[in-house]
């Protein structure tokens, strides 16, 4: 295990080289990328993790790159997860490429790196909390995690920020308005982007309708336990009850900017800023480490049953792909056999 | 058991309200619905089952209002499954209830059931999977299950499909170049909405030119196994070799449409029966089954090993929620914890 010694040493005394590295042995699934992580875990929890998530053509690069520019010129490190939703055919990293290509790339203080959608089934929240505990470990200050999409994999990795921004764009098409639905919950700050375009106050005046309505109906506060109740019944995929939220209350910020021009960014910097220093004073930033502790350890340990029950699964049973043939034929029950590999566990 | 065994006759027998209370017993995960659901397993694999899904904004819903009027005038019973990316908070059902109110209510030909993403680490692709079996026992002759949104969830969601269409419409956003990579592979028609749109054309023009460049590149066929060695790479997030095509080759067909106004219609469902027969001919269907079979037994698996998994944690360490304090506070380590219970299984 010296090798996963030699690379923890490395992102510990802030290696790019070695942190490219074990970035990529973590996206290959290598052992010595578990050792490594394992090394590092200790080590980590310093940064300050920001979330960018929104509507598609929001223009979310754009602010990533205003958020980067606005942190260097405070003498922060910067580390950028760009989470591409790219395909083995196109091969990936769009948008990390994006990003520098506007003008970070001679920036020791800044270190981007781009995760493509390469496994399924959920590999992307697990390799993503991955890298954020490398940059972390890194001693970045801040750590930018940058999703395209909005699915629900997205929504996860929202949930390992401690701040999130969510960014919307005034004037998209229809199914807009549900997709929104599924993102709001998860916005500490709201950012109307491309605030010159028609409807930009419109959006605002309902984004704001939106939150006083869900104020208006919200269910009593809820104890700590239940709020961990809510997260292990979702990763149960069982009925989860309506509209957590523990005491005190975060009023989400509605702030409109011109990303591509820079206007409105020292107000969003400053939304930002009280947001963490909400979550300091109030004790909420415990709490959120404590949730993103469990949707990140609830993410690997589905990782490492699935692989484990496949593999006694082909000792026993023969191939997976012959397995599957007998499935696709109703010659084979995948209830029972599921239920029989489960049982080996209890 | 009789209750399992009452839900599965009804729904053998075709009768909507025992398949409705099936659907609602499989989202609260009552045990019950399992013991349905491997009553009915044997009795499936009959319906046709179209995905639709691509950009937000794009009219899918006005699409599949159409879709189902087609095969409604040609006699065939209709399933649809509308997979919502809602909220706790909304309580879901957007698009099942859009679809619904376009004068489908009263026709018992047509039934329609929304899912609306409750549960988190995929049980959304989870969930679909049973549904649609339900509606395959039902003898429904065509299934469309459409998606909103973009992320990794719904593409699984697509692969359950024999056809999925892939819907577009010229003039969006800017990451949506980013976002079409991620479901290009998965497309067996193209569908170009609201054609009478400017730059309908040239979005017709550029997906012919990259379903070209794909072709140019694309590595040489692989046999079936290598097929399904990379079904299972995928799954466990392992990297996935370029480009997988088996032959016999299908190419794309690209059909503008106007949904708003049923403009290309017939056109659209000639591609689809094209396809339809093209599967039939070459053996693929039976190919694309044992895949499908073998996506929604790992879905299933991983849930079933995650619940056995937590069980034992709970058993041997205590309350998931103290456990989860102890990682965010570095006293546990979440790999090692991970590993445990992995080798419990070996």
């Amino acid at each position: 295990m010296s090798n996963a010694q030699e690379l923890a040493d490395g992102v510990l005394a802030g290696d790019v080289r070695k942190a490219s590295r074990l970035m990529r042995l973590i996206d290959d699934q290598q052992p010595v990328a578990t050792e490594a992580l394992k090394l590092l875990f200790p080590k980590t929890g310093r940064a300050w993790v920001i979330g960018i998530t929104g509507s598609p053509g929001a223009g979310k690069s754009t602010l990533t790159d205003r958020l980067i520019t606005a942190f260097r010129a405070r003498g922060k490190t910067v580390g950028v997860i760009a989470v591409d939703p790219t395909s083995p055919f196109t091969g990936g990293a769009i948008l990390g490429d994006r990003i520098r290509m506007q003008g970070h790339a001679t920036d020791g203080g800044v270190f981007i790196r781009s995760l493509a959608t390469r496994g399924n089934l959920g590999g992307l929240s697990r390799a993503t909390g991955d890298c954020l505990r490398v940059m972390d470990a890194m001693g970045r200050d801040v750590i930018l995690v940058e999703t395209v999409g909005v699915g629900q994999d997205e929504i996860d990795i929202a949930q390992l920020a401690h701040t999130t921004l969510v960014v919307l764009v005034p004037g998209m098409g229809d199914d807009i308005q549900a997709i929104k639905a599924g993102i709001l919950e998860v916005a500490d700050v709201f950012v109307v982007n491309k605030a010159d375009l028609d409807g930009a106050d419109r959006m605002v005046r309902e984004l704001r309708a939106n939150l006083e309505l869900r104020h208006a109906i919200k269910a009593p506060p809820l104890d700590h336990d239940a709020h961990h109740r809510m997260v292990r019944a979702k990763a149960e995929g069982k009925p989860v009850e309506p509209a957590p939220a523990g005491p005190p209350e975060w009023e989400p910020p509605i702030q409109k900017v011109i990303a591509a021009k820079g206007n409105g960014m020292d107000e969003l910097m400053a939304a930002i800023d009280r947001h963490q220093q909400f979550l300091i004073d109030t004790g909420e930033k415990a709490k959120r480490e404590q949730t993103r502790a469990m949707t990140q350890f609830l993410t690997l340990l589905r990782d490492r049953l699935l692989r484990a029950g496949l593999d006694r699964l082909e000792r026993e049973r023969g191939k997976l792909t012959d397995v599957a043939a007998r499935i696709a034929e109703r010659q084979a029950d995948p209830y029972v056999l599921a239920d029989e590999l489960a049982r080996t566990m209890s």
